[in-house]
């Protein structure tokens, strides 16, 4: 599948280099079209990576992956021209940092909201990105959630999340549960800080 | 050991109870001496299990546990007369309902401030109260979080929930880290409502 990643930090190069892994043609998307970080990922990462700016990605992909700061996701998705992800899955997996600044919708809803005719689903945002690609680094099994408003594009997102190697994928409901997995980034923060290692993840036991 | 028990409430009568079983004598705690609430739950509880006023059981207990409603919680504590809980291990495991209209400090903090000679300790508070006093009831082991400013403190509350079952108990840090699993409440509530149960909870995988 054809597959644009918009972002070119470490979240952007986990995923657009796993998809490269399974197969996928991918492209990088930046503010320009000539991104140092971009070009030297797609120069490395084969054949079937390219860059580009993030409207000719968001043109490119027949899914989107905002990998994007999310303080600057809309600005940038609404950048790309809005019709370009008419009909396309776009899946989220920004936080807003500082927690503390969120506003009271999330991330997840603001994107439906700017996107109607796009089918956003918020997934992979509750744990570090080597984790998102590879979850099998964990010894037990662990658990990712799925927020969206198409059953269709979630039906696709968690074949993907399959191929990343993930077995615990939890549907938490429409797109308004952004807010809960987004909320959740706190706890994530302070974990992190009484473990010391990012190499963790919550598993929902029941 | 003396404990008190403010509230009256599922969550009070499963804590309260279950320090019972463990041969604590317990006061519930409530608005009136004579709560019928309080004074049934006394006299089924045993020889050990009494009802008073809040101040009256902030007084009897060497410890303290806050189960009120957290919307609450504040104005109960400064009706038990502050200096009651001065030097005491205030165990705060109430949750603000609804989530959005939590203020940005959390309840935890908002109850140490307010009360600064007492020893605050949140925990219990990101699962169900049958869970909280019945870990074993799920298959697989799961994880608690502790919050507190004071070391000893958490050291006592750590005996107790073992006490209670409980093996994996993650401290998080100070009292702010009380924000992180008061803000974990959106997320509890939409996985209640996706799992259809709310014998769950969470497992932080490291």
């Amino acid at each position: 599948m054809k597959i644009g990643v918009l972002g070119t930090g470490m979240v952007g190069n986990a995923i657009a280099s796993k998809l490269i892994t399974l197969g996928h043609e991918v492209m990088m998307g930046s503010r320009t079209a000539n991104n140092p970080k971009a070009t030297a990922w797609a120069s490395h990462a084969g054949t079937r990576a390219r860059s580009g700016t993030f409207a000719d990605t968001a043109t490119f992909g027949e899914m989107v992956f905002n990998c994007t700061h999310g303080a600057t996701s809309l600005a940038i998705l609404n950048g790309t021209g809005p019709e370009r992800l008419n009909g396309k899955i776009v899946i989220d997996v920004a936080n807003v940092l500082p927690p503390d600044e969120r506003r009271s919708e999330s991330l997840g809803e603001q994107i439906q909201k700017a996107f109607p005719f796009a089918k956003v689903v918020k997934t992979l945002n509750t744990m570090n990105c080597d984790l998102m690609v590879n979850p099998q680094m964990l010894s037990a099994s662990h658990t990712v959630f799925l927020s969206g408003n198409d059953d269709g594009a979630k039906k696709a997102v968690r074949g993907l999340l399959e191929s990343f190697g993930w077995s615990d994928i939890l549907d938490l409901g429409d797109i308004s549960t952004a807010r809960a997995t987004e909320g959740y980034l706190p706890l994530w923060l302070a974990a992190w800080k009484a473990l010391g290692t990012l190499a963790f993840n919550v598993k929902v036991v029941r």
